[in-house]
């Protein structure tokens, strides 16, 4: 296998979000020679999209994804329909960004629900829909699960088996991302990405789980200083087909948002051999 | 679908860890009518298991559970051999007590592993060798899948379908633990409480899970207080053929640890109407 080179690592802005607005992400991107960018859109919002665009392509970046759509679930169909209407707002945008794929948290339960079953069911009728405008627009969707422990609060899809079956469900235009941090866990993993599949798989996002973590949301560990075997999920990710980024995102108050962003980016590269 | 009565209530001990010791739970369970009690083992050698015994016959009190055995991984054959003779007193001590089963918690990534199926085979094995005594004493062993984020530290058996694939491999003697907390955000988890069946449903755990969590640990929520639809996961039990007792196990250290135990065990039995 291969080892991940620079060129082939994606900075998701999330990782020094604390740090560096979006232009500030591009050019620490190219200072560093890391090939791909993944921008939330909040930042993308304070730098404009035209802007964000030129700015990419003048550093030769490639875009591996547009973070985020989704949040489907709400209490009502005015609440469902602001969704559907925001998501078609983030499909513009990755369309105006020429990224990768659009990513996909599902959302969690609406207030004062404890029916995670209709939520579930909310979240494939608001992929179907948004398909409608996805698919002839040429913008893959990309589900990711997110962790079990995010499913009231984030996101109801949280294992790949159920984003796979998703996309069974949904047809062509749908693919999932596969991000380390919420599936290392999974016994079915290994299969599960077989059965994803080259043309499913639509990314990668590595960071590492670490042992205790402190924090449910921003206790992510860099590359190495975990409990995730990186390598052997990338060796099925490739088994499977999948050839593209690995794209860092590290949520991390008390460590990597308190250093300076450049450490942080010279850190992921040095860290690619636990990739 | 029948309420659960008080008599078909168990308090796990750990629900009011810091305020009582198992004298305390024991009396206070027949106090408040509750019929049954799940002790953990270090209120129980601090009480010693004869005097337990006979105080919790004397009380009339069922034991759900003997908590707990498991913990089988470890860096090294020395370390697997501890953890097995640990479990051999468990297993002496549930029986002793006449427990309905001895639950089992698998134990997570040993020290400085990053090997997640080698420690679930290890949990494979650990039972296996713990069987040759449980299953002649007729000691039924209850392996509690727990949440995926517990799946480095404390238990790389996160699903129904694992506690299920591992019972199919086992064989006779060992069942499982559903505990809501850890398992009521899985699609599948319907499909897997109809799959163990009655034979292999051993117990029952409520709590509930809050949104937001402020602790990965300690902030279990009382049944109501948080997003579980726990009667709807009951009713997939009965319908499996379950109709032992609901055992409540929370771990709250800011919340109901902190409040007089008279008044969570009174609050355990006005919840009732949300189990």
């Amino acid at each position: 296998m291969d080892p991940v080179t620079p060129a082939r690592l994606s900075l998701n802005t999330a990782t020094v979000r604390e740090q560096w607005n979006l232009r500030e992400c591009i050019e620490g991107c190219a200072r560093h020679g890391i090939g791909g960018i993944s921008p939330w859109r909040d930042k993308l919002a304070e730098c404009g999209v035209d802007e964000a665009a030129r700015l990419i392509a003048d550093h030769g970046l490639t875009v591996t994804g547009l973070c985020r759509g989704g949040l489907f679930p709400a209490a009502d169909a005015a609440g469902r329909q602001a969704a559907l209407d925001d998501n078609r707002r983030a499909l513009d945008e990755a369309l105006a960004l020429g990224a990768r794929c659009l990513i996909l948290v599902a959302g969690g339960l609406p207030e004062g629900s404890k029916d995670i079953a209709d939520a579930r069911a909310q979240v494939r009728d608001g992929i179907a829909a948004l398909l409608d405008h996805a698919r002839p627009a040429g913008m893959p969707l990309a589900i990711e699960p997110l962790h079990p422990m995010y499913a009231a609060g984030r996101a109801c899809v949280n294992t790949l088996k159920q984003a796979n079956d998703l996309c069974d469900a949904l047809g062509q235009g749908v693919g999932v991302a596969v991000d380390v941090y919420h599936v290392w866990w999974d016994p079915e993993l290994e299969y599960e990405i077989l059965r994803a599949g080259k043309d499913r798989l639509l990314a990668f996002h590595v960071c590492d789980w670490l042992e205790p973590t402190r924090d449910m949301l921003l206790d992510r560990g860099m590359m190495g200083d975990g409990v995730v075997d990186i390598p052997r999920i990338r060796g099925w990710m490739e088994a499977a087909g999948y050839h593209g980024f690995a794209e860092v995102e590290i949520f991390s108050a008390e460590t990597w948002w308190k250093k300076p962003a450049d450490e942080v980016l010279a850190t992921c590269v040095e860290r690619l051999s636990f990739v």
